[in-house]
C-alpha cells in the first residue's frame, strides 16, 4: 500500500483529532472535515459536557502518540466518590484500594485543542472547519459537505473514508438509509436526561469543596454529580427523569419549584450554586443515550469509529476512554494487516465490538449503581470490602470498577464478565453471612475467587453469554 | 366514551385482523387498510412463510373471539421434533411429558381468511384492501394512503389508529423519522438468512414422511427443518448463513452446488424433493430480524401492536402466536381503562412489553438451540430428563419450552427466568453428576426446584435481571 493513500475523516472531535494524529504519524495523507468552528478560536462548548473523566484506557493512547506528559498537565486527580446524602453529611470512597489509582477531570475543549494543535504538526494532516457533512456514498467512497459560512457544497473523494463525526454519525445515517446490506442498529434511551449546571471558583480562584474527588448526590431515582475544572470551578450535572417522580424535567418549569427542589434535596450543593437559577434555565436538557450497530464498516471503503460505531451513557466515565482505545486498537490491526483495508476494517470490527457492546452496558449498569446502590448498605459493605482486598492484596485482587478502569490491557468484555461474576459472589456472600467486612481478609480473598470462578463455570456450562 | 369511536387499524395482516374482529365485537367503529390484495380472492404466499406454529397463547385469543373450534379444523398437531442426523438416522423428542400438549402446524392463508371473514360478519368492521399506508401524522391522528390500482392518494381520520402493519412498520417509521420524542429503536439481524423449499405430497395426496411432528435435521451452524401442511405437503425452511462456512446463501449459486451441499449435508430430505433446484432459485432468501422499540404509543392517538411493535425470529415457533396474545392483553386493558385511550395505550405497554422482549431473547436463544444444541450430548439428557419428570409429574414440572408454549397464564417473562434458571440447574448437575438421567426422579424434581430457586435468589441478590 503506497503511503500516499488519501484518508478522510468526517468529525474532528476527540477520536477524529487523535485518528488522524496518529494515521498522520503513520504518513498518510489525512483530511478531516469538521462541521463546526475552530474550537481553538470560537467558544463552542454550549450543550455538551465540558469535562470528562480521563483514565487508563485514554492514557494508553496517548502513549501511543506520544501525548502522555502533555495531557498529564490537564488533569485533576479524584480519588474517589465523595457521597453528599440528604443532610449535608459527606463520606469518600476511593475507586480503588491502589494509591496509584484515581481517575481525572479534563477539559474537553483543552484536550481537544491538544490533538488538533499536534495533528496540525504533521504537513500530511489537513483539517478543515465550517464543513458539514450531508450523506457519504459509501459504494464510491466519496462524502458530500457543505460550508457553512459559502453554503457551498461539495463532493470530496478518498481511498477510505472513516467517520468519526459523533452520536448523530451521517455516515450511519447513510448506511441505515441506504439499505444496501443488512444493518443491525439501535438506539436506546434511558427514561432520565441531564443539564448542565456549575460551582463556580471562590473569589481567589480557590475550589468551593474537595476538588480531588467526584461529587455525588446519589437519590435513588435521581442524582447531582460534579468535576472539577482547573480554574477552580466545578461543572454539575443534574440527571433526573423527564417525567416521572415529584420532579422531573418535565414539571421544573419555574424557578421556585427548581430552588424548592434543590433546597430539599441538595441543601448543601444549592448552597454553592447562587447561579442554579440562571443556569438551570439558560443549559438545554438532553437525553442519555445507548448507539449499538454492525457492521461498521463498508467492505474496504468505509467505517465509523468512537461515538458513531458506539455512543455510550456517561455514567462509567469511558465515552472518551472508550473511543481512544479505538484508535489504540485500530493502529494495532494496521500493523497486521496494513494493504488490505477490508480486511483491516473486518478484524477491527470482530476484535474491538464484543468490547465496546461491553462498555455501553456497563456505563447502564453504573447508571443505577452510582444513583442508588452507592446509598444502599449492602453495596457500602462490598465497597468497603473490595478496598480492603485492593489495599491488602494489590496484585491479587480488582473490582470490576478497577477492571473496568484501572487494566487497560484488560478488554471491556473481560472485566465486565469477572466483575459481575464477582460483584455476585461477594453480594451473596455477603447476605449469606458466608463473609463479612471484618473477616479474615486472605480467607474472604479465596472464597471470593472459588466463588467468582464458580459463577463464571455454571455459566459457561449453561451456555450463557453475559 | 361513545361506542361510536373510530378506529383505523392499518394492515389486514393475522394480528390486524383478529384485533378488527375483536374490537368490532366490542362494537367500536373499526375500518382496516390493508395494502395487499385480498388473499382470500388472489394467491399471495410468495416469500412469507407459509406455515406457522400455532399453540396455546394464540388458541387462548381463539377463545376469546370465539373461534376455537374453527381453527381447530386448520391444525395438524405436531407432538416433537423429529430429529434427521446426517446419516439419515431419525428420533423424535416431544415437545413435552405430558400427552395434551402438542404445537400445531396452520396454514398462514386459511387462518387469516377464517379472521376477515369473521371480522367482515360484523357491519361496523370495514376492510379496505390494496389501500397502501405511506405514513401517519401521529400528532393529527390521520394517515396518508395510496390506492394501488388508481395511484390516488387520500388521507383518512381516526380517533385512534393502531398500526399492524409488521415489522417494516409505517407508524413505527413515522415515529423514528418523526424525532418528536425520544424513541428507541432496535433492528438486529442474525447472520443467517431463510429459504422457503417444499416436499410435495405422494401421487395419492399422502404425506412422504410422519405427519405428526415438526421436521428438523440440526447442522451445527445451519439447518433445514419441515412443517405439514393439510394437502400433505410440507413447507421446508432452509436457515443458513449469508457468507460464513463451506456452504452459504452467497455461494450456493449454481444447481450442482445446492445439489452438492444437500447430497452432502441433507441426503434424506434430498430424496423427498425432486423439486429443490427450482424450490431454491425460484423463492427469495429473507432476513431474519429483530425489532424492539419504545414507546409503542403517542399519547392517546396511536399505538403499535404485533410484529410492528415487537418482531422476532421464527425459532420458539411464537411470532403469530405472541401478536394474538397482544389482542388478549390489550382486550383485558381496555376491560379495566376503557374511556381513557392514553391510559388504555401506556398501560398496555407496561403491561405488554416485558414480556415481548424477553420471547425475542428466547426466540434467538432457540435459534442456536435448534440447530446446535438438539445435537448435542448433554442437551439431550437433558431434554430427557425433562420429559421424564414432566411426566411422572405433570402438575409440578415443566421445562422452559413447556413454561413458554403451554403455560399461557404465564407471561413469557417469568417463563424465561424461570426457564433459564432450571435450564442451568440441570445442565450444571448433570455436569457435576449430582444427578443422572437415570436416578430417583422424585430425588432429582426435588434438587432441580431447590436448585432452581437458589439461582433465582442469587440472581436477585446480584440485582441481575437477566
Amino acid at each position: 500500500m503506497s503511503k500516499q493513500q488519501n484518508i478522510l475523516i468526517i468529525g474532528a472531535g476527540l477520536c477524529g483529532s487523535l485518528l488522524a494524529l496518529r494515521l498522520g504519524q503513520r504518513g498518510f495523507n489525512v483530511s478531516v472535515y469538521e462541521m463546526r468552528p475552530d474550537l481553538r478560536k470560537v467558544d463552542i462548548s454550549a450543550g455538551r459536557s465540558i469535562n470528562l473523566a480521563f483514565s487508563n484506557r485514554g492514557n494508553k493512547a496517548m502513549k501511543l502518540v506520544g501525548l502522555e506528559d502533555k495531557v498529564k498537565s490537564l488533569c485533576i486527580p479524584m480519588h474517589g466518590r465523595m457521597i453528599h446524602d440528604e443532610h449535608g453529611n459527606t463520606f469518600q470512597s476511593n475507586y480503588s484500594g491502589r494509591d496509584h489509582e484515581y481517575i481525572n477531570s479534563i477539559s474537553r475543549g483543552d484536550l481537544n485543542a491538544l490533538l488538533l494543535n499536534e495533528a496540525e504538526t504533521h504537513k500530511n494532516v489537513n483539517i478543515y472547519f465550517n464543513k458539514k457533512c450531508k450523506s457519504v456514498n459509501f459504494e464510491k467512497t466519496t462524502a458530500l459537505f457543505q460550508d457553512y459560512e459559502t453554503k457551498d457544497e461539495f463532493v470530496e473523494d478518498a481511498d477510505i473514508i472513516i467517520a468519526t463525526d459523533g452520536a448523530g454519525s451521517t455516515l450511519r445515517k447513510s448506511y441505515y438509509l441506504g439499505k444496501k446490506f443488512l444493518f443491525s442498529f439501535s438506539q436506546e434511551y434511558l427514561t432520565h436526561g441531564y443539564k448542565e449546571l456549575s460551582i463556580l471558583p471562590k473569589e481567589n480562584g480557590g475550589f468551593k469543596v474537595h476538588k480531588n474527588v467526584l461529587h455525588i448526590w446519589p437519590r435513588g431515582s435521581f442524582m447531582l454529580i460534579a468535576l472539577p475544572n482547573l480554574d477552580g470551578s466545578f461543572t454539575v450535572t443534574l440527571f433526573l427523569s423527564y417525567d416521572e417522580g415529584e420532579y422531573n424535567f418535565n414539571n421544573l418549569t419555574t424557578e421556585e419549584r427548581v430552588l424548592e427542589f434543590f433546597r430539599k434535596e441538595f441543601p448543601d450543593a444549592l448552597a454553592l450554586m447562587p447561579n442554579l437559577v440562571e443556569d438551570f434555565f439558560e443549559n438545554p436538557t438532553a437525553p442519555l443515550g445507548t448507539v449499538k450497530c454492525s457492521p461498521w464498516h463498508y467492505k474496504g471503503n468505509t467505517l465509523l469509529m468512537g461515538d458513531a460505531a458506539h455512543a455510550i451513557v456517561p455514567f462509567y466515565g469511558q465515552g472518551m476512554n472508550a473511543s481512544f482505545e479505538d484508535v489504540v486498537v485500530f493502529d494495532n490491526v494496521l500493523d497486521q494487516h496494513e494493504g488490505n483495508w477490508e480486511t483491516v476494517f473486518r478484524e477491527y470490527e470482530k476484535t474491538r465490538k464484543i468490547d465496546t457492546d461491553a462498555i455501553a452496558d456497563l456505563a447502564i449498569d453504573n447508571f443505577h449503581e452510582m444513583k442508588d446502590h452507592v446509598a444502599n448498605p449492602i453495596f457500602q459493605e462490598k465497597r468497603k470490602l473490595e478496598m480492603a482486598l485492593e489495599k491488602e492484596f494489590p496484585d491479587e485482587y480488582s473490582s470490576k470498577y478497577s477492571l473496568v478502569t484501572f487494566n487497560e490491557n484488560i478488554g471491556y468484555r473481560e472485566a465486565m464478565l469477572k466483575g459481575r461474576a464477582q460483584d455476585k459472589a461477594i453480594l451473596n456472600m455477603l447476605t449469606d453471612k458466608d463473609i463479612e467486612v471484618k473477616g479474615d481478609l486472605k480467607r474472604i480473598l479465596d472464597k471470593v475467587k472459588q466463588e467468582t470462578e464458580a459463577i463464571l463455570e455454571d455459566d459457561r456450562i449453561a451456555g450463557l453469554k453475559h
